[in-house]
């Protein structure tokens, strides 16, 4: 199956989440991301959705890593959401722990995302 | 802050995922979950969002514990989706790996994960 649509949540490895918060970390950043781009690309949102939605997960390790994709998504006009931990476990109030970018067109967001290692 | 709605994504521990793995599989549930709120009980959907989009990741440990969760998740009238891994990678084609239930207002979601052990 081919697909044309993809959506990246990068995830801060510094942070030493567990497995549990991650995943839910990670389902966060891509459920606001999603919203997201259904209010601007509602057509890039419902391709991803009759694809399959195809996600993957990639590795980053810093706060600084997280404003650095933000703001090249935001040049390319991709629709991201960055997380921050609302801080009732493990981590600080309002620590920032991923960015979800997309779903959009696999060729923008590989232009972004394509050098970071998978989680 | 009190939360009126939350989503629990159920985790098959048995298939023994990655940490990567198991955030992209949960982040499906929890986005297909959502897809269907939306589509049967939107004000759910929109109240789940303002609050902060609770959702919490739960422990189980087979096939059997997600038919029977979708089975009460039915019966209770609470929208589910459960998600069946493509197979690309780790696992066999169409394995069953976690299932997202609701957002919907606690006290009915409760009902039938309350007993779960948290991820």
């Amino acid at each position: 199956m081919k697909f044309e649509y993809k959506q990246v949540i990068a995830v801060r490895l510094d942070l030493k989440m567990s497995k549990g918060k991650t995943a839910v970390q990670v389902a966060h950043g891509s459920l606001s991301a999603y919203v997201k781009t259904e209010k601007y690309y509602p057509e890039w949102a419902n391709s991803w959705l009759k694809e399959g939605q195809k996600k993957i997960t990639v590795k980053i390790h810093s706060e600084k890593d997280i404003t650095e994709l933000a703001a090249k998504s935001q040049k390319s006009d991709l629709p991201f959401a960055i997380i921050n931990d609302a801080g009732l476990t493990q981590l600080p109030p309002g620590t920032t722990t991923v960015i979800g970018i997309g779903p959009a067109p696999e060729k923008y967001i590989d232009k972004i995302t394509a050098d970071l290692p998978l989680l």
